[in-house]
């Protein structure tokens, strides 16, 4: 689905223009065209392909989807492939967006993903100084909000992780900890997806041989880089803390084991002592005394609540019930 | 055994050859001759070494088998081992192909592996403007559709992880778990053999400097490359949770453990309880006037089975039972 | 809020100087201005931007805080971001200094951080010939002090980690130490993120190219990075030495375990075996010789004690009660 | 102990010579003498060190032994350490092979290793064309030798470890199981002391600034490289399994802990019914009208009976019996 | 205080020299002053720091003590920290060694370290071909000592494992094997800490750029290296056997529990059984023919003890008892 086809000269918007339009666009090299789609047929892919004159293999990544994020150069244009990542339900939503940037060309393909990047155009035409820069701005621009939406998700699964452990040491029902931390695992491997080789990608934008289309912006991907090393550090640290929330919390099941342990064995105390004082006085021996007592019986009973008291109390003192 | 012998100018098949004749087309610069042998004798490697000029450490490497893919040069030709993984039964087998790479010629050496390579050649003779980059590009299709049949292979490896994980929060027997998880990693590790050599070794075959036959198509051999750290990324991933989930899968035994003790013990309550009552009216006093009563027996009786719905409800309450 | 704003000449103080007047002391290359903010609002920071003309990337991070630490060249300036660790009540607060460093300019921000650096300033005043080393030993200075503050924090883990293992070896409740533990992994992770991005930026201020303003201090800044290696290997020693006491904790609850298991199995073989006696001698066969002893109840017990007595001692030697 | 001591020429064989003569033939650049020691006195050393101008470090290290794998250049020479790792009774003793290698000289030292390497030697007397390339050829095979020699070896132990395996699935003896498991990870780190310094060494025999004596037969030593990254390979992936199998074992006792349990209690419950009965008809009430009745008593026996064979098959469905 | 200072020439001593002349002698090319300090007051090392000319921040680390092993250049000179480790009682002892080598000086500064380096001065003097190579191969001689002295220690960790893995499998009290465990881990930090470090500075001393007063004695400070790696080996080994052991005794001590649950359960059988026998016979039914038998006592005994003795052959043959 085409969303926007747009050509701008000197920062600010021409005209909307039709897609057979875009060749001709683009051979001007004063202007620049930004196109947008969503969800494309191989058809519109094809068109596009012509009229941009996109590689092979980069269109047929973009046709086929489930890339890893990468940055690829294809002679003097280059392509990106960048992961967003959104929270649908109780779960993460994997998209992506390729975007292929030449010259004075930006196509950006939206896959699978709910939230588009009018915004990132809106900002862009308010702001000619800024669109004046070219494509490798739009880029930038693009890059930075699919970042910037990585850091309410990174949040949430801090918020979680930190619900859990509240949990633990609560003593809520482990079952539902364990799957609650197998579940952060999940989601925090997904984002890790998105983030790593892009991480890994973007550094090569602002430092030693930058491509044609971002020289000039390096301090523009070096804050985009360092958003992706912030959100890693994050990743690594909630991993290293899941780790450790899963062999405490194992710890914790094992601890409760030995309490209900001495809990159960406690109150079997309570019950077996009595029994045993009740089968002695079942004894048919002739000769006892104490069944003979005019209140042998309450005696008996008497030294049963007795001793049962004296244990409870040294079960309570131990900490055991 | 020879699967095929094909002289080929200009990317069209000029004919079958047969295997003496190799030398004298390998001979004309104009000619591309393409080899492929199946679990060969040595007899037959001792020709192709002859005809082609194989290098004596290659030609040893490619008989013996059991290599760890790699990608060697031998002066102007490369010596490539691939590892095929194909799903036999509940198992995963793994075969080589091992394949030369000279200027003008591409001899692969398949090895207990059972699905060809007849696809390949069929696509490159269908189109021969692709045919006509020559060996180069046969390498990178063969490399293609090796890494391409190791996709559905990771995805059965993580299916089977989703169905596991099922089971382990659907609570099934924990030892079938336990030896799925296992089997698992033991397949990974299988998979990671194949994969993680050559992501290393095919790097080197389209930046800095790239072996004669694969210059001028590096956009096709880093496509190769990508494809292979994802399916890593994916092994990596998969590994991880593996370990989460043995870890977890412990967790939840434990748990369990936990949970059948508190059961057992409070139907041995509902036992124990009642057990002493009866031993109270078994003692042999003298007085004790419930022996007398009419309903004496039916009130021993009642208190117990009270004390039992009273220990039930409160047990039923706290999840133990 | 504006805490000082100095202007310097040849290593001593000339004045406190206005805001306004900054731009102009900053134009005479032989001034040194230094202003130190502390949670300023973003009026005052625009001020600041127009005065010393700092780059908009740069203003916007110390603008928006959460940044992680870094070490940035913006043309010749420095953007440098420090994360201040402080103990506060049980946790740790980190708080951040954004410091902006021109050829003859120093703008310190503190954000969240309780302590200030008037002891950096006092000492540079006391000794001219410091201060006259320019506008790079004034980032040193406050490198060195912050990082000189981590290390109370990092020996207060190091102490909680050794009082926690004693205890875990003289068996104290386990709960509170699998709390503890937990507790100082949390702020060993917050440490680490403020050291590890600064130790790997700061080695790019004395080897290799050197930003301008920090050229002529090599062994200074190589003394910073030193102290955050010994910090950094600290926190790894921590990391690993907490791992192994998740780890040996875990054993030690399990052992307790068994350990509780042998010692309530004991006690109850005391009131099992004296149950099982009384029980024989509940029994109605005419034919008990025993029931008609004269001492036949007193043996009975004298057994019962006898059995216990014998059972205690070998539990007793075995290590069970 | 001597072992050989011959001169070649041209790769043949001129005579066996005495170690006087050494130094002599040493002299004329188009001998090559290559000396084999076993186990030498240091008397033996020093006379060598004397012959062939051994420096002074390398042949202190030669003497004391417990060498890591290392190669290093003395000016033209290379010193060598190689670990030989041999099946003794029920564990690996680890040898050292110390290699001398000069121009034109190759002087190989054995210690506490059993099986020599006349077969090299053998096979460089028959193939001249081979031994002509001169000592870094002598260098090479016996580097290939002692390689080849670790393939049983790991081979021995991926077998132990299937079988381990199998055990562990099978539900042997879990003692026995650990044992195992702990015992191949020791062997295994025996290995990796012999492999992995070796590996690291050996890849700067092959490419970039090669040694002298090594020039010419990159193929040769790559091809050795080549082989440790093999066996490298197959050390990190048993390593990686025997964790796995350790945790997996630590699972299958928690769960074999948990069914001795629930087995237990099955046949505790099966015994505490019946006797709760028992004690019912124990109690001496006047008005319990089963005590009257002529089948009373085979009538408890039926009802005991018939409780227990319900709780019997309900275990049994439940799998704890 | 002041251990040695000791002017040589040639290789030779001269005379022991005051603290004041030390300047004097250092100003003379072919002297070489060699100074050994303890423990030394702020007093002595400023006395120093004017004789010899040391900068600030080396001093100030050598006053303060506490730094990690690191190997600096100050200009032409070197600063060199070291630790020692030393056995002392029940655990082990790190002291420092700081060592200031100029072109024609070496001033080393022992801190808390009982045993000094007078061995390896007299070897030195010994020996004046060897102290004729100057300053840095005195460094050499000290780097040597210190090193070789942690072979001691890694050999006694070495051997501590093997006597706890012994106890471990011969079924010793599990709470004294995980305190001996973790006490090993403890030390085993302390050395890493003393050699990981050196073994990266080291490094410098003998290959690429190579600090003035080290160059000519590459060989050494190799074989120096050498020493480090086979240590810092030694001391990775360790780590992962001591992990691998604190899981396996986890494994065994699950395994305990379980096996005391068994034995456990058996001897509770053989008491439940003639219970509920006793129970049986303890029944008020007036048709239980046994009861009247004359030998019905002991035909219940019998029975009782028969059931026991099957029971208590069955156990032993499941291998509970």
């Amino acid at each position: 689905m085409l969303v926007n086809c747009v050509a701008y000269e000197a920062g600010r918007k021409l005209a909307d223009i039709p897609v057979e339009a875009i060749s001709e666009h683009v051979r001007r090299p004063e202007r620049l065209v930004w196109v947008a789609l969503k969800d494309p047929t191989p058809e519109e892919l094809a068109a596009m392909q012509a009229e941009f004159g996109l590689h092979e293999l980069a269109v047929e990544d973009a046709r086929h989807g489930h890339q890893r994020p990468k940055i690829e150069e294809y002679g003097d244009s280059l392509f990106v492939v960048l992961h967003t990542v959104e929270q649908r339900g109780e779960g993460l939503q994997v998209g992506e967006v390729a975007v292929f940037v030449g010259r004075n060309y930006v196509l950006s393909v939206r896959i699978r993903s709910e939230r588009g990047f009018a915004g990132v155009r809106a900002r862009c035409e308010r702001e000619p100084e800024l669109l004046r820069q070219g494509a490798g701005f739009v880029l930038y621009a693009l890059m930075d909000a699919v970042v910037d939406r990585y850091f309410p998700i990174i949040e949430a699964l801090e918020e979680r992780l930190e619900a859990t452990e509240e949990k633990i040491f609560a003593g809520a029902p482990a079952r539902g900890i364990v799957e609650a931390l197998y579940g952060l695992k999940r989601e925090l491997t997904t984002l890790q997806h998105a983030v790593r080789p892009l991480l890994e990608a973007s550094s090569k934008l602002y430092g030693g041989r930058v491509p044609g289309v971002c020289a000039g912006l390096p301090d523009y991907f070096r804050d985009v880089y360092d958003h992706l090393s912030r959100i890693n550090q994050s990743i690594e640290s909630l991993r290293d803390m899941l780790t450790t929330a899963i062999n405490v919390n194992l710890s914790l099941i094992s601890l409760q084991e030995n309490e209900t342990t001495k809990r159960l064995a406690s109150y079997g105390a309570l019950v077996a002592v009595p029994t045993l004082i009740a089968g002695l006085y079942g004894m048919n021996f002739e000769g006892m005394p104490e069944l003979k007592w005019s209140y042998g019986y309450p005696f008996a009973l008497g030294i049963m609540a007795a001793i049962d008291l004296w244990l409870w109390s040294r079960f309570k003192k131990a900490g055991w019930v």
